[in-house]
């Protein structure tokens, strides 16, 4: 992997998600490391991802990677986990910039989590037939129990701010409803959508079983890369943070906010 | 608006959707029009439509049309309520063929069902907000009263299968509750995924209120049309079905079959 030259350290990390999810992320990301400049995007014009296909998630992550490329970022996460499943490996043999996705996070922080290994994995569709998340547990923990569950209506129940909607803790107790039997102490969110239920999934799924997602564990990821190639920011100035959609920028900025726990300013049409 | 060469009478009738429910349309147009050729286009990389911006909308049906003239369709229609919405007008005006949407046949059905002139739109948040039922029913009927409600979920809840889930049927109910005052006699699907949720939404609204689509009433304007400039296909072999998507294949042969009536035996990638 070569690196940048040495005055790219000023430059921003690029993220990139199918909306406003990965904005979980960032809001690590800026708690972990505060004087890093981040550039986002948000592909709201085709999203969602996690029901379409492997090829076409694989095209639109490399279409976003060149857009962020463009903005001359120093680093790229991948901030959705269907995406990370899907093209991770071909971003990373295509650019020369370091780049890292959310699964292999919410794995670390999963296995740190369990005591029994029996984990289940929520995700999207697309996300749980990659199986990503199933090869990366059993790679790390090959003894490990992995129950995988889809749950395709919980991004439009989020995006549709219906959280503590009657309608979503039904869905929530029909998608759980597989794991009562299955003993898991372990329940990891493989969405960046789904930290906003995990209260109503902690409820639902009962006391006792530690949910985890990947967002911090993804900041954690990002600090030590950056130290690892001398790559920090060195400078200490108010960080600039620069938003980016494919879509209406409105729409963004308003479900933004509680994602990424703070008001978004101003976004930028791509 | 000048015709196609009289050979074109062969030609099939180009249809487009974000994904499988303009098939609800195609399926009466197949009834109304045996002898037609049809080739359809889901554009299920880019779905759904009902939440993106006008311009994103506009765009994405420009190229969808673009697709579908290069198939050498004799007729476009465009069977989708919110890209009806904001792009019929566009596509009108740019290309020579005859194009229609499936508002003004909506309207049309809703008119003749109403008794009273008390109409309930029900559509996705495009559709609602570009007004253009509410402006359509006006035009024709100055004195009806339209209470328009846009439903974002019904289109996932439905591509998700959730027809029969007790989830879809709280959330109709919270979506219909601010009719109740409004004495309406008939009730408008101002989407073509409504139909499928035509009964939940019947026993929800209560007996004695007209449900009507707009699938018949737009397959009944094509054939006018077609008559009109005189382009009805003139043999009666048996016609042939093409059908395009923009994504996988497989997803939309599997889902579309409930939409169409009858089983998809070959889908194409664009």
């Amino acid at each position: 992997m070569t690196l940048p030259a040495n005055d790219s350290t000023s430059f921003p990390i690029g993220m990139f998600d199918s909306g406003v999810g990965g904005l979980t992320v960032m809001q690590q990301l800026i708690k972990t490391l505060p004087y890093e400049h981040i550039t986002y995007f948000g592909d709201t014009a085709r999203l969602p991802y996690g029901s379409k296909s492997p090829e076409t998630i694989l095209r639109y992550s490399i279409e976003n990677a060149i857009f962020l490329m463009q903005k001359q970022i120093k680093m790229l996460v991948v901030a959705c986990n269907t995406a990370s499943a899907y093209a991770l490996e071909n971003l990373q043999l295509m650019f020369k910039i370091p780049i890292i996705g959310v699964i292999d996070p919410g794995v670390e922080s999963a296995l740190q989590a369990t005591q029994t290994g029996r984990i289940a994995v929520l995700g999207t569709k697309g996300t749980i037939l990659s199986q990503s998340y199933q090869k990366a547990i059993l790679h790390k923990a090959s003894n490990a129990f992995v129950f995988p569950i889809a749950c395709p209506l919980f991004v439009p129940l989020v995006e549709e701010n219906c959280i503590d909607h009657p309608a979503t803790r039904l869905l929530i107790r029909d998608y759980l409803e597989p794991l009562k039997a299955q003993r898991i102490d372990t329940l990891l969110l493989g969405c960046t959508h789904y930290p906003l239920l995990k209260n109503l999934i902690k409820e639902e799924i009962g006391e006792g079983i530690h949910i985890v997602d990947s967002a911090a564990a993804c900041a954690e990821q990002v600090s030590v890369l950056l130290s690892h190639h001398g790559m920090q920011n060195r400078t200490t100035v108010s960080p600039n943070y620069r938003y980016f959609v494919s879509d209406n920028p409105m729409q963004f900025q308003l479900l933004g906010h509680s994602f990424l726990g703070m008001s978004i300013p101003h976004v930028e049409s791509r």
